[in-house]
């Protein structure tokens, strides 16, 4: 089915809170097979939600409203949805029954005004308020339908699965829509749009399309969305065309759907039962942050030194070096992190975050070294921005490098003999 | 004025990413004393987009759409905005000149796609990019106006002001809008709204009106909102009620706009012309990070040391304590950090991230401790959430213990005598 969805809020539309319910409905009715062609947010007004809803069914097969279900006057989804509906609001004493026993489970007095939201259109399909005061609503309107969650985020995840079994029910054919998401880094956008731009043109007419998102410090997805009648031939379709893709893009991609550089660096680690440590100057602890925020990294992550005073360098991590935004500096950051913290496998970076130069060198320069063992190596690399995007992009870089070089990558570092 | 915003990109449709630039846009609208009824999100779709920006031109004296501005085949967003307005696009030199500059800064060769982003709607008003290759565009459309801004976070938060002030130029609204935002930190939003609700009453009918903006690991703010004739009027006006929340808030307040807990206690430490080093746990790198993170920081900060393994914890800082998640480890951790980083001030975290517990301890355990000199002490926060919210609101309680620990604050840290 097209399905629109319609957010009602006025803490919405004056940017208070994000709409995380949007994006997790969005998700569930693509993993489900739907389509979403709109999405419209309107605030907590009568002819502002009666003008979306009637915007939504026009253009779709199913609305979903979230928010406005709540028990205070500016709560008047279920008025809007009965006004458009053409029926009225009667109550249920089941839900009125429920609510009362909410309150009393927690030993409070229930205000009147909560009975509203025992209010439910004539109709309409009614689904069990587990986390909250209210109820969700599958309301038939002709041929279409509209669903109503709350605004609440953990309220409204409860219900999505009734209203997508409501959907079903409604409509037994959706098909099966699936995506995948290639991860890449090192690439950027329209570099890698000129290197995908034939398959574009190749799966034109098909059922499979492809497309970029930019997300910065994540680096740029590239994600294959494909529809058909069984779920096997479309794993098999998404299967080929990630083959293809990677073809092209090759170890530019570092993962797929959920993978994060971290989590492809934690598992080459765990993979050759190695320790990690790292030793880290302008990017001042994020580095160890990120690999510190993959679950279970205590089994393979040591720690690290944030060596931001030059005389901590020399001091802690016995680099030599005179210059520390140079090559022989991130080397011996790097070999000294795996010797003073007692690891398998030494990181480090070393370089100019700005907004100032540092001995001559632009705000931006970057040197990542890498040790395994006594081996080690150190690349240069010059970011563009502001310091928190250098700092941000130069982990993000050292991450990438350290995978690289792991997986033997003719990109990644080719590591040198130091004498300990 | 009243302003829809439109937000373009299949990815939000599909759920994929959270649209985080509409909140940022419908919050700086409100600021500016703009009113948002809508807000609409459509695909990359020609017919699709055409359809939002006429109905949000039918509803509002102004549009403004983020995403589409890529240069790549489905980014659409600017020949939408050039059939709405009835005008040709046409290649602007300056803004290709700046595109293939940003490539030649990054040694990089220029893909052809790239000039799509140098095309602008005849009379369009150009804003320069400065993140990205996407400029931003103010294109006028009959007596109303459309604003594109790019969909790359980031590069949309370089362009709202000027989004901002054409369409202040196009509209110069009656008398002086300003607002400034208190920062809290360490009261929950239902109690601090308990505490500022008699003010809500006090400034009913006047042109003051108090906003509350959860923003999680930034705390809550309170943002005061005024309207006036004359700019000294309405900054007194702002003085009073800071002064007024202040003194029901205390020091809840740690700041104002753009302060951040790193920076009040980067001017807290270099005021005594202290330095300061971390040590690590849970949090990883993440606090030392933070504090990188203040523009000067290499003037006062010294660096850290990321004790993840608990072996580092006693063999780096010298911790004799058994237990790492207990009062005595975040002390000798403080006083390590400080001892071996040659530091005035040492700041520890340790605790429990999760998702398994340590020591018999929860996930959400955590010791901060403090040391200035040889006086120390720490506390336990009891924090709620997953493993990234748990060290990320580690490190906010850390700082924010010592900012009040250097301010002398009753709610801070009594430090004690601890012998070398």
């Amino acid at each position: 089915m097209d399905v629109c969805i319609v957010s009602i809020g006025t803490e919405l539309l004056l940017g208070q809170i994000t709409d995380t319910n949007a994006r997790l409905l969005a998700e569930r009715l693509a993993s489900a097979g739907h389509t979403s062609r709109l999405r419209v947010t309107v605030g907590d007004n009568h002819a502002q939600i009666v003008w979306a809803l009637a915007e939504g069914l026009a253009r779709a097969d199913a609305v979903i409203t979230t928010g406005g279900l709540g028990p205070t006057q500016d709560d008047i989804t279920r008025e809007a949805v009965a006004a458009v509906a053409g029926v009225p609001l009667e109550r249920d004493e089941r839900v009125a029954a429920r609510i009362e026993a909410i309150f009393r489970d927690r030993g409070r007095p229930m205000p009147e005004n909560n009975y509203r939201q025992a209010l439910v259109p004539r109709g309409a399909q009614v689904i069990e308020q587990r986390k909250g005061t209210a109820p969700g609503l599958v309301v038939p309107v002709g041929s279409k339908l509209i669903a109503c969650v709350p605004g609440v985020p953990y309220e409204a995840e409860d219900m999505v699965d009734e209203v997508l079994a409501a959907f079903a029910a409604h409509d037994p054919s959706p098909g099966v829509l699936a995506s995948r998401v290639l991860r890449t880094w090192g690439l950027g956008e329209s570099r890698l749009a000129e290197l995908v731009a034939p398959r574009f043109d190749a799966l034109w007419g098909t059922p499979t399309t492809l497309a970029f998102l930019a997300s910065g410090i994540e680096g740029i997805k590239v994600r294959i969305t494909t529809r058909g009648s069984d779920p096997d031939g479309v794993r098999a379709t998404l299967d080929a065309e990630e083959r293809t893709l990677r073809a092209i893009l090759g170890d530019y991609v570092f993962g797929v759907d959920d993978d994060s550089l971290e989590r492809v660096v934690a598992r080459a680690v765990t993979g050759r039962q190695a320790r990690v440590a790292v030793a880290e100057s302008l990017t001042g602890g994020m580095l160890a942050s990120r690999l510190v925020s993959v679950p279970g990294a205590s089994a393979w992550f040591r720690g690290g030194v944030v060596a931001y005073d030059s005389a901590i360098k020399h001091e802690v991590l016995g680099v030599r070096a005179e210059r520390v935004v140079s090559e022989a500096a991130a080397v011996e950051m790097a070999l000294g992190a795996a010797r003073v913290l007692g690891a398998d496998i030494g990181v480090a970076t070393t370089g100019v975050a700005g907004p100032d130069p540092l001995e001559g060198e632009p705000p931006g320069t970057v040197w990542i070294g890498v040790a395994i063992g006594q081996r080690a190596a150190a690349r240069q690399v010059r970011l563009l921005g502001d310091r928190e995007r250098v700092r941000t992009y130069a982990v993000a870089s050292a991450l990438d490098l350290v995978r690289l070089t792991l997986e033997g990558s003719p990109r990644g570092l080719s590591l040198e003999e130091h004498s300990a």
